[in-house]
């Protein structure tokens, strides 16, 4: 997400860090300490300025949340938004998504999503995508046997490719939606900032409910 | 499909059992027999007018193609169509596509299409629709290992649904396209009565190309 810099931004990370985490490395295999309660932990994987993650923590208190975002500044604005919220099951991480394994132990995430992903469209951008193969076999080591993947997206190049290689990757697929807003499986959607500006101008939103088959 | 039915259609099948194939299980083992040259069988289930089978026919002479109706009317009429244009490297069936194995032994197609297949909303229906497990089955057994399917839908519930039911069956995608009209894919498309129909009201049309994993 392009974003222009904030002077704020990087103090206010530093401010937080019972919110913040700048060097997720170190919390690996304590996660458990930064939550209120144990339970289950979920993780969005580029939550821009955080609506959706932190919609979801608001409405499933018996769930704890991860949003990690890659810009600092995007951090930041995603922090500021969710500090005055107060919420016990929800931690941000600042940091590359490329590298979830050194955050995370194996299989510790129950569900994973990924929201209106950067398409990175060229060819030759193809490994930046985050379903790309890379990324999915760092996806398959952290979260739990069985768990499962949501990707939403209005980009019709990056949900063509999402499909295909999650596809060949050999995960198994819980439902697909060419146009979830008008579907039944709107009714429980969290919306993010992404969503809402694309839907608004009636571009219709794609979705994808995946696990791997191990 | 539904058409009137036609008084003439039912003489028209009996009268050319060169072209059209009434008891296609009596031709199982013998299909090389039904054609001028020996070569690889692409197959079409549910036809209709036959107008991207002929189409086919007349651009791909070095391949064999047999397209398959079940509804008398309808293969009457693209028999009718196919007539004229006198095509050794083309055959029809009219059958149930449910009962391929019947047809054809193991192994013997090489690539198979599915075009605007009836959609069957109803989830009463599942069954009948013709991505379905059970005729995924079918299609297994009669094509070639990793032999492909092709398949072309404006039906979103109906693409949704085969992206799902062929996903789970362990099908592996080759391609996914969601507005095929507009994409690099249709260079070399041909198109089906119901394609031409629905884009031209401007409708995207979906495609799927996709393997059994053998
Ligand atoms: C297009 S925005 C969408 C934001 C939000 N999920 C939404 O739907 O409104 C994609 C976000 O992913 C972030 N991102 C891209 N690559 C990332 C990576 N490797 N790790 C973490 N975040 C990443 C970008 O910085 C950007 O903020
Ligand atoms: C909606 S039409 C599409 C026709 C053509 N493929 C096109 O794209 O214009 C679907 C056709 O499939 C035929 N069909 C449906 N179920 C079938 C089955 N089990 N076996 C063979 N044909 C079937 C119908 O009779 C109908 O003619």
């Amino acid at each position: 997400m392009r974003v222009k810099h904030k002077k704020w931004a990087e103090p206010l990370l530093e401010a937080h860090p019972e919110k913040m985490v700048m060097d997720p490395e170190t919390v690996k295999g304590h996660w458990e300490d930064r939550f209120e309660k144990n339970q289950p932990i979920q993780l969005e994987v580029g939550m821009g300025k955080g609506q959706f993650i932190i919609g979801m923590a608001k409405k499933y208190p018996d769930i704890n949340f991860i949003g990690l975002e890659i810009e600092k500044t995007v951090a930041a604005i995603a922090l500021k938004k969710a500090l005055p919220e107060e919420l016990p099951n929800l931690q941000f991480i600042c940091a590359d998504g490329a590298e979830l394994t050194d955050f995370f132990e194996d299989h510790q995430i129950d569900r994973l999503f990924l929201n209106f992903s950067d398409p990175w469209p060229k060819k030759r951008h193809t490994k930046r995508r985050l379903t790309y193969h890379t990324f999915l076999a760092g996806y398959e080591q952290v979260l739990k046997k069985q768990g499962t993947i949501e990707l939403k997206t209005d980009n019709m190049g990056f949900f063509e490719f999402s499909l295909l290689s999650m596809n060949n990757y050999g995960m198994k697929y819980d439902g697909v939606w060419l146009d979830l807003h008008n579907s039944d499986e709107n009714e429980q959607n969290v919306e993010t900032e992404y969503e809402h500006k694309f839907s608004e101008k009636g571009q219709p939103i794609y979705k994808l409910k995946a696990h791997f088959d191990n």
